[in-house]
C-alpha cells in the first residue's frame, strides 16, 4: 500500500473542500450572518492548515493501483464529511456532534435525510453549505480533484472506478482525466440551466441555487420545511421533475448527444429502461391513488410523477406525504428506491444497468438449462459485458441487500415500526432521504438513537461508494500487507 | 422435447399419488367417515384411469435431458396439486375450488399456509390427507417415482436436479437411483422415530402421525386450530423442535453419519452454519422479548426456540403469536424465512449453502480488487465449487428476490398492510405458512382475493421447485423447438 500518495490526495481533497466552503462564507457575508462567517472562516483555515501538513511533501512513489484508489476514496469521504459537519455544530444550528455528522454525511452522499425538525429559522449561509454538499458529493470529490490536479503516475481510472456509480466505468475519451473534465462540464452546464429555469418562474436566486444543488446532486435537502411542496407551484414542480430525471441519466448519454452520436443515444439501453420504469411507476400510482387519495387524475398525476421522479433518481424532494398513499403505491416507491438511478449519474440505489445485466444473465442461465452446449455473450448497448463484471454485479447486488438486511436488524432495536425501520435503512443506503412511518416526508431522523444514526450514516456511505470501498476499509487484508 | 416420456412420467406420478391416497381412504374407514371414503375412492379411481391413459404406452424414445426433467417436474407438481385438491372440494371441507387448490399446493409444497379459519371440525381423514401431502411433497414426488420405478435410459439425475433443493445435487453413491433410495430410507426412518417420540409423550397415534408428517416435510399443517400451542406441553415442543431442526439438515450429513464418516460429518460446513444461525437467532429473540413479552427468560427461551426452529426450517408450526413480538424479533423471523433450511433437506427458502457460497464469493471479489492477479477457487467442504454454480447461485438468489418483489406488488393490490402483504409472499415463496398481520399465527389466508391466492400458490411452487422449472414452463423457447 502506497500510503504517502493517499496522504497527499487527502490533503488535496481538503484543500478543495476549503475552496468550496469559501462560497458559503461569501453567502454569510451577503446575508450579514457574521457569526456563521466566523465559523466558516475558522473551518476553512483549519482545513488549509491540515491540507498543508498532509500534502506539503509530494510523494516520491506515485504508484497507484486499485487498492490505493479504494482507500483514498473511502478515507476522503469520511474526512470531508467530518470537516463539512463543523459549521453545523460550531454554529449551534445542530447542537449534537453525531447529528451534525449525520447531516454532513447525508449531504455529501446526496441522501438528504435530515435530523432537523425545522430548517426555515436557520442561517441562510448554513443552509447554503448544507445544500452545496449535495452538489459537491453528486459528481464525486476525488474525480474532481484528479480532473483538475495534474499528477504524473497516478492513474485516475482507479479513483473513478472507486468513486463513480455503476457496474462499469467507461472512459468517454481515451484519457480518464479528460473524461472527468467532460463530465464536470456537463454537470456545471446543467446546473446553470436549472437555476435559470427556476429564476424564470419567479423563484428567488437563493432558493433557485440551493434547490438546484439538491436536484443536481440528487440530494434532496430543501430550505423549506415542506420541501418543494411549500411553493405549491406546478411550474416549479415540472422543472424540478424534469431536472431530477435528467440528473439521474447516465452522463455518457449526454456525451453521445454532444458528440452528435444520435443513433447511439436513442438506442442507449439503460436510458430507455430507466425512463420506462418511471412511466410505468407513475401509471400504477395514478391508478392506485385516483379516487382514493386524490379527487381527480390530474392531481394524482401531478403528485405521483414528482414523487416517482424524486424517489427513482434518489433525490428525495417531496410535494406529497406518500406515507398516506395505499399499500401498493408505497411498495412501488420502496422498490424504486432499490432500483435507483442510472449508472454514471449523480443518483444512488443499485442502478438500472445492474438490473439489465442481471435480467439478461437470468435469461442466459435459463437457456443454459435447455441448451447446455450453447455459449452466449451478454451485451449491453452492443458491447459485450465481461464475465467478470457479470459475476461482480450479482455479488454486488446481494451484498448490498445483505447489508440492508443487517442494518434493518440493527435499526429495529429502536423499537419503531417495521415500516419505519426498513424504510429508514432503504432511504439511507439508497441515498434518498425520506421513507415511511416516522421518517416520512413530514417526519425526520431526529428520534433515532445515536447508535442507529451511526448505522444509518454508514449506510449512506456504503450506498454512495457502492459497498466495496467501505467494506475493504475494514478488511484486515488491506492494512497488513505492504506490497 | 421428448413429450412421450413426460407423458409417461406424469402417468406414473398419478399412479403413485393414488397409492398414497389409499392410506387416507383407510383412515376414513377407521373413523367411519363414509362420505369422505366415497370421495377418496372416486378420486383414486379417477387418478388410476388417467394414469392408465397416460402411461399405458411405453415411450419408444427414452432420451431424457435437463429440459425434459424441468418440464416433467413442473407439470407433475401442478398435476398432483390439482388431484390432491379434489377431496377438499368434493367433501365440502373447502367450498371454493381456488381455496381447495391453495390448500393442496400449500400441502405438497410443504408451505402449510391455510385458508381454513377452523380445522378441528373437519373429517379426520381429510385432515390426514392434508398433512400427508406435506410428507409426500417433502422429499419430492418424481425422485420417489424414479427411485422405485426401473426405467432404462432416463437419467434420474436430471429429475433430482430439478426437484431437489440446493445449489448442487450430490450423488451419495455413484448411481442416482441408489442415492434416492438411501435418502428415502433415512426419511422414512426419521419419520417413524418422531412418531415414537410423540407417542411416548402421550400424544394420540393420529395426532402423532399427522404432526410428524408436518414436521418431516417441514410443512406445518396441524389438526389443531392453535397448532402445537394447543397441547401446551414442553415435551411435545422439545421433540418437535428437535425434529424440525433434524429435517432441515442436509440429508447427506446423515449419510455421512451412517457411513461412519464422522470427521466429514463434524466438518460439514452447511450444518455448522445452519445450527449457528439458529442459536444466534434464539439468543437475539430471547434478549429482545424477555421482560417485554415474556415474564422470565425460561418462557422466552421456550417460545423463541420453537419459533426460530419452525421458521428457519420453513415448517410453520406455532406455539406463540410472534406477530406481537417486538420489531427486532419479527425482523429476525422474516429474514430467517429468506435464509431457509439446508440444501438437500425437506425445507424451503433460499438455503444456507447458497449464502455460504455467496459470502465466500464476496470475500474473493473484494480480494480481487486488492490482488487482481490472484486466482482463487471457492471450496465448500473441501470440494471446489464450479464457477458455473457460483454464477448460477447469484442469479438464483436475485431472481428469487425479484419474484418476491413483484409478487408483493401484486398481493398489495388487496390493500392490506405492508406487513401483511410482504410477509404473506415471504411465507409462501419460502414455504413457511404463517406470516405477520392478518396471516399471523392466529390468522389465515382466507381474506385474500382469488387473484392474490393464485399469486401466492404460484409463489409456493416457485419456491419449492426453486424458480427455474416454473420459469421455464412459461418460456416460449421450451415449447417451440422440437430438438
Amino acid at each position: 500500500m502506497n500510503f504517502s500518495i493517499i496522504r497527499y490526495l487527502c490533503g488535496q481533497v481538503l484543500r478543495f473542500e476549503s475552496a468550496f466552503m469559501i462560497l458559503s462564507l461569501v453567502v454569510a457575508f451577503i446575508y450579514g450572518e457574521y457569526g456563521s462567517a466566523l465559523i466558516f472562516s475558522g473551518t476553512i483555515l483549519l482545513m488549509l492548515a491540515l491540507s498543508f501538513l498532509l500534502s506539503a511533501k509530494k510523494p516520491a512513489n506515485t504508484s497507484f493501483y486499485a487498492k490505493e484508489g479504494v482507500v483514498a476514496v473511502s478515507l476522503s469521504w469520511i474526512m470531508i464529511s467530518f470537516f463539512g459537519a463543523i459549521p453545523f455544530f460550531a454554529s449551534g444550528a445542530i447542537p449534537s456532534i453525531v447529528d451534525s455528522l449525520f447531516e454532513s454525511v447525508s449531504g455529501f452522499t446526496t441522501t438528504g435525510a435530515s435530523i432537523l425538525t425545522e430548517v426555515e429559522s436557520l442561517d441562510k449561509s448554513i443552509l447554503f453549505w448544507r445544500s452545496f454538499t449535495h452538489w459537491i458529493g453528486g459528481m464525486g470529490v476525488l474525480v474532481f480533484v484528479m480532473a483538475i490536479l495534474p499528477m504524473s503516475g497516478a492513474d485516475p481510472l482507479h479513483l473513478m472506478r472507486a468513486e463513480s456509480p455503476g457496474p462499469t466505468t467507461q472512459k468517454l475519451v481515451p484519457k480518464a482525466r479528460e473524461t472527468a473534465k467532460i463530465l464536470y462540464t456537463i454537470y456545471i452546464g446543467m446546473t446553470f440551466l436549472e437555476i435559470i429555469f427556476l429564476l424564470a418562474g419567479g423563484m428567488s436566486l437563493y432558493d433557485s441555487v440551493v434547490h438546484t444543488f439538491g436536484t443536481a446532486g440528487t440530494g434532496g435537502f430543501s430550505v423549506k420545511n415542506a420541501s418543494i411542496g411549500a411553493y405549491d407551484s406546478v411550474y416549479f414542480e415540472v422543472v424540478i421533475t424534469v431536472f431530477m430525471i435528467l440528473f439521474g441519466v447516465n452522463f455518457s448519454a449526454y456525451f453521445l448527444l454532444l458528440a452528435g452520436k444520435f443513433k447511439r443515444f436513442i438506442t442507449f439501453e439503460e436510458l430507455r429502461v430507466y425512463l420506462g420504469i418511471i412511466v410505468v411507476a407513475i401509471i400504477v400510482i395514478v391508478i392506485n391513488t385516483t379516487g382514493l387519495v386524490y379527487q381527480n387524475m390530474g392531481d394524482s398525476l401531478r403528485y405521483s410523477s414528482f414523487q416517482v421522479a424524486s424517489i427513482m433518481t434518489t433525490t428525495g424532494f417531496t410535494t406529497a406525504n406518500f406515507n398516506e398513499w395505499p399499500t401498493l403505491s408505497r411498495f412501488v416507491l420502496v422498490f424504486l428506491m432499490f432500483i435507483g438511478a442510472s449508472a454514471g449519474s449523480t443518483g444512488g440505489g443499485i442502478k438500472v444497468s445492474r438490473y439489465i445485466i442481471m435480467l439478461k444473465t437470468l435469461r442466459r442461465e435459463a437457456m443454459h438449462i435447455l441448451h447446455p452446449q450453447a455459449v452466449k455473450i451478454i451485451k449491453l448497448d452492443t458491447m459485450p459485458v465481461p464475465e467478470e463484471v457479470i459475476r461482480g454485479t450479482g455479488i454486488f447486488m446481494l451484498t448490498f441487500l445483505g447489508i440492508t438486511a443487517v442494518s434493518i436488524l440493527l435499526v429495529s432495536m429502536n423499537g419503531f415500526s417495521m415500516e419505519t425501520s426498513a424504510s429508514a435503512v432503504a432511504a439511507c443506503i439508497n441515498n434518498i432521504g425520506p421513507g415511511l412511518g416516522i421518517v416520512a416526508p413530514v417526519g425526520n431522523y431526529a428520534d433515532f438513537t445515536v447508535f442507529s444514526k451511526i448505522v444509518l450514516f454508514l449506510n449512506m456511505l456504503v450506498g454512495r461508494l457502492e459497498v466495496y470501498p467501505m467494506l475493504l476499509l475494514i478488511s484486515p487484508a488491506i492494512w497488513h500487507k505492504k506490497a
